[in-house]
């Protein structure tokens, strides 16, 4: 518990000295934000912003994840080695489509195509390495249980499923200034616990890095921000989120802890699938639903605050049935 | 541990439903905020907020700890029920003040003689109670170490000398939208942990109960507020805040985790004293500190967040400390 709580006022400390030299960096290099065209009116005075603010939460938590890592484990057993890696692999998808967006000046990105490609090619590797660790194998915890649900081979494909949907939800919450950096500052610290609780303390470390992490970007990304994570960044916290929980066999959890994640994704789904069934129709003012919130004249600070008040009370609920 | 997750939610909840109660009811009372003239320009615009939310914050959180207590100890030396009897009497100074404030229709409140007499005397008797209870007595813990520095009789002075202080302090914080309530939701949960460890449950679920009656504030209260807590609920929290630390014997830790309400006092205590020395220099732009923050250029929403970040991560140094 003690090294956690070192390990976040670590990982802050150096996210807060890497922003300080990478904002002038991005501010030289122009890598600004090109917002979303149908993003609401409001976003427009954001055009410009920075982007792949992601790197000082990949770089702190990478750096303080190592610093206070014990190598327990032999090396390929080593989960933190692997949270990180599954994130840094979905940071680089993220990375080049924001390198697309950057280039091309428009809300571009990779082909949908192309970034799919990538991530299952991720999801499978990584639900492959579960698979054959020693200390996660295809049987799950179900949470307020005792019960263990064995997933046999088909744990393959369901947690491809998991970590896709997970990764592309996360990248979807990251819509208003500093929300899924809060958000993910309370799921990591949440994950932490759970870990130190399990005698995982390896993992443990690496979550409370995350942890600090997002909240050294916080002090930058909130509203009104000055920078954004990007795709770099979403795509690195939603690659950890769902590494972390899968390597907790607590993958079902993602329900509770990353629900601000999920609702984005559902209500994009439902308002696309209802715009298509009933040609033109619309369920929410605008998808994800925080946009909705928006446009019914909520504060995006207070939206922010919300969001991270339920992810709070979802993560204590989460606890209970875990612990 | 599970006793105060519960706790925590139970009073979200009730907090919840008692701000759906009270928002009309004070709308109806005209209970709205006179805000002091000598504020920044931009709160001008917050004239006829609703204020006395504390209200909410009580309520909740002295349901759910009532509800969750167990009654372990003997009456008088149950720590939950002194916990919330100090609060309470904190709140009826802080109710007081506003309701004269409300009256007057200016921001005058108590006579601050008045003010200080009855907080003076509360003071003294809660330290008198801490003094005579079995399990906390006139020596205190020193953070980072082992030892113990037993203050004899000048506990008394002293602890008289903390209460007022934090109490005073707390109310001074109170001047952005969601500031305190954020930063108390923060401190009451590190408390309970605390609290937890060292084997006090029936505290622990009072602290639980405060943090959980915050965070279900927060959500009316957040940047841009619906309604304020007042002094009524900024004094509630400070009381509750230190008698809490100081039934877990540890009134030092209050210099981290009320650190944000310190230098609000200290910037107005700096800000007076330099103004006076010099006939009429000023070091901040405004006191306290938060108001000079926001005269400098930075959004309200984001001080309230550097603020809670600030705050966790001295929490955390807190809990290093005393665990």
């Amino acid at each position: 518990m003690q090294r956690m709580m070192l390990t976040l006022l670590l990982a802050f400390a150096v996210g807060l000295l890497l922003s300080r030299l990478l904002l002038p960096l991005l501010q030289r290099l122009k890598f600004g934000q090109n917002v979303y065209e149908l993003a609401p009116q409001t976003h427009q005075k954001k055009q410009g912003t920075l982007t792949m603010g992601g790197l000082i939460i990949a770089g702190a938590s990478i750096v303080a994840a190592l610093a206070m890592c014990r190598y327990g484990a032999p090396l390929r057993e080593n989960m933190l080695l692997a949270v990180l890696l599954m994130a840094l692999g979905n940071l680089c998808i993220g990375f080049a489509d924001d390198m697309t967006k950057i280039r091309r000046g428009k809300n571009g990105g990779l082909t949908p195509k192309q970034k799919m490609a990538a991530q299952a090619l991720l999801a499978a590797a990584f639900s492959a390495y579960c698979y054959f660790h020693p200390q996660v194998g295809s049987s799950i915890r179900i949470p307020f249980t005792d019960a263990e649900l064995d997933l046999g081979i088909l744990y393959i494909p369901l947690m491809m499923f998991v970590i896709v949907g997970t990764t592309n939800s996360a990248n979807l919450l990251d819509g208003l200034d500093g929300l899924l950096s809060s958000v993910s500052m309370v799921d990591f610290a949440t994950l932490a616990v759970i870990a130190g609780a399990y005698g995982l303390g390896d993992l443990g470390v690496c979550c409370a890095a995350l942890c600090g992490g997002c909240m050294a970007f916080l002090t930058c990304n909130a509203y009104p921000a000055k920078i954004f994570m990007g795709d770099t960044g979403s795509m690195f916290i939603g690659g950890a989120v769902v590494a972390a929980a899968m390597l907790l066999r607590q993958p079902l959890i993602l329900v509770l802890i990353a629900f601000c994640m999920m609702i984005s994704s559902l209500s994009d789904i439902i308002q696309i699938s209802y715009f298509k069934a009933t040609h033109g129709k619309r369920v929410f003012k605008m998808a994800p639903i925080h946009h909705h919130f928006e446009l019914c004249g909520i504060h995006e600070a207070k939206i922010v605050m919300m969001y991270m008040v339920t992810t709070i009370l979802l993560c204590v609920v989460a606890l209970l049935g875990v612990l």
